[in-house]
């Protein structure tokens, strides 16, 4: 809190220099935008209506820095976040970038991944803050847009006999985070494609924007884990559902793919689901799968005619009872 | 990073139930626009244009909490970043609110405080994210708009010959903290008013919007000290600077009011100072003070004719050599 360091921060590098660092690995603004160096970042919308979502990773918490290098840590921060306008069936246009850390964090690497992953999403880094913690935490805000005219897939929109799909097999990402913790050496093409999904997971845009174009009811990102997030689209629509097979990844155990979180596949729900396979097949997209179907019965949700497993995480918060 | 403790988290009160407090302090979205509870944000874009800014509020770093409350804290994140769209003579209008903590957080505190300046800055909460972290730090992205046809106001506008004016007497945050830190018991109304304004720092967002509908040319807000952020202006601008009178805030000390950060008052350039005076009157604002002029010679950073302390803050990154 002693706010007259200038001299002791200059003399390590300090946050000038961090700008200009990453200054200098981000692209910059057009002509007629304000991106970055000023107090907020200027930009066109291209429509109405924004879509807007912020996400926080968390050193030790949402990846471990032993197993993944600082540039797989910026790398997801982006993706879990333009994950979420993928769940809605947008597009990704800006992101805000803010990264706290340690002093001694390699910002140069870390801001590698952040760049790759924009440039993956395309999606152009706008704005952002820096600021010393005793924690890496890096926290991305993601502004997108639809097409004209069109409204989100929310989760809330799912309705009873609607069939069930998702974007790709299950939980290579839990699969390569078991790998890499066992410290697999030599590992196979399929565990390291495993540990490729858990260092660098990939938001589904296209498939979000396809399922939207082609009627999906209801849709979300798997992050939590299949039994959680599907939870979450049976609750905000009042259905049940009912889960058949699960595809599974190359190396994911079963558990794996029913609890294992960090995929980023999409969950989607649709009452046309050949006009869902038709329209990824059009857009060259790998082809979604089945894996059960919406039921009337809120309380019903099985899997091949067992309960759901429980399974998701939630962060430990303690909740207080409130004074008033 | 371990992702299946639902019934641990569950039993400790968890994140789906600090989700419910958060919801219960915060107001909920007009019809047509989706807020928190989706994967995404949904919201109006008022023109074609957004303004979007984010800052990042970390214990330690930029609050004490031995001496503030968790709701200041959260108060102080919303305003800072909203004070950078003031800085731009913008309108607050989303914010999205990342909280990163250790579990024993009172959340309730810390977002009463955030349901306060999101009130008092006219902005609504309509997204945000949760997550355990070994620190407190709460990241605020800010939305806003101009008016229809406006440009921002820039640091980079400010031209040889335009008067600098401050929005009021500086550095009673500094103060404020430093009588925090000292113990003051039974403070005096105006130690009681600098404890105040470093608790609850101000968006100056209807003085910026003055200053640019007046013809301001540059605007920055005070975060890291005048010294520093008015460097920031003559960097931007190309420009020199001559300061002669600095305004004080009652408890302020000469060094606080050139070196001492957490202000939040504007400073702005114009050519037309009269104008700006004149329609702060017109909107009741407190009258803005001229503290110096622009020159012609860039290296000219001059305090009543001796050089500009170089005295702000900079975060003490190191910058390792890049390897390519």
């Amino acid at each position: 809190v002693d706010r007259t360091n200038r001299e002791d921060a200059a003399s390590a590098g300090g946050e000038l220099e961090a700008l200009r660092l990453i200054g200098s690995i981000l692209p910059t603004a057009p002509s007629g935008e304000v991106w970055m160096g000023d107090d907020a970042a200027w930009i066109e919308s291209r429509e109405g209506r924004i879509l807007a979502t912020v996400d926080a990773v968390v050193e030790g918490v949402h990846a471990d820095l032993s197993l993944v290098g600082l540039d797989d840590f910026g790398w997801r921060a982006v993706t879990t976040a333009v994950s979420d306008i993928a769940a809605m069936g947008g597009t990704a246009d800006q992101l805000l970038v803010s990264v706290v850390g340690p002093p001694g964090t390699d910002l140069g690497l870390l801001y590698d991944g952040i760049r790759d992953a924009a440039r993956d999403t395309a999606a152009a880094v706008v704005g952002g803050e820096l600021s010393t913690a005793p924690a890496l935490v890096v926290v991305v805000t993601v502004l997108g847009h639809l097409g004209p005219g069109s409204a989100p897939v929310m989760r809330s929109g799912a309705c009873p006999g609607d069939a069930i799909l998702v974007t790709g097999a299950l939980s290579a990402a839990a699969a390569g985070l078991r790998l890499l913790r066992a410290g697999t050496a030599n590992p196979t093409a399929d565990e390291a494609a495993a540990i490729e999904a858990h260092r660098r997971p990939v938001a589904r845009l296209a498939e979000g924007r396809a399922a939207r174009e082609s009627g999906a009811t209801a849709m979300i990102d798997l992050s939590d884990g299949l039994a959680s997030d599907l939870r979450r689209i049976a609750e905000a629509s009042g259905v049940g559902l009912r889960i058949e097979d699960v595809p599974r990844a190359a190396c994911a155990t079963e558990h794996d793919s029913i609890c294992g979180g960090d995929d980023y596949e999409l969950v989607a729900c649709t009452p046309d689901p050949a006009a869902l396979v038709e329209r990824f097949a059009t857009r060259g997209l790998r082809r979604p799968i089945i894996i059960g179907e919406c039921t009337a019965d809120p309380s019903e949700l099985t899997l091949r005619d067992r309960p759901l497993p429980d399974c998701g995480w939630e962060h430990p918060f303690e909740i207080p009872a409130r004074r008033d």
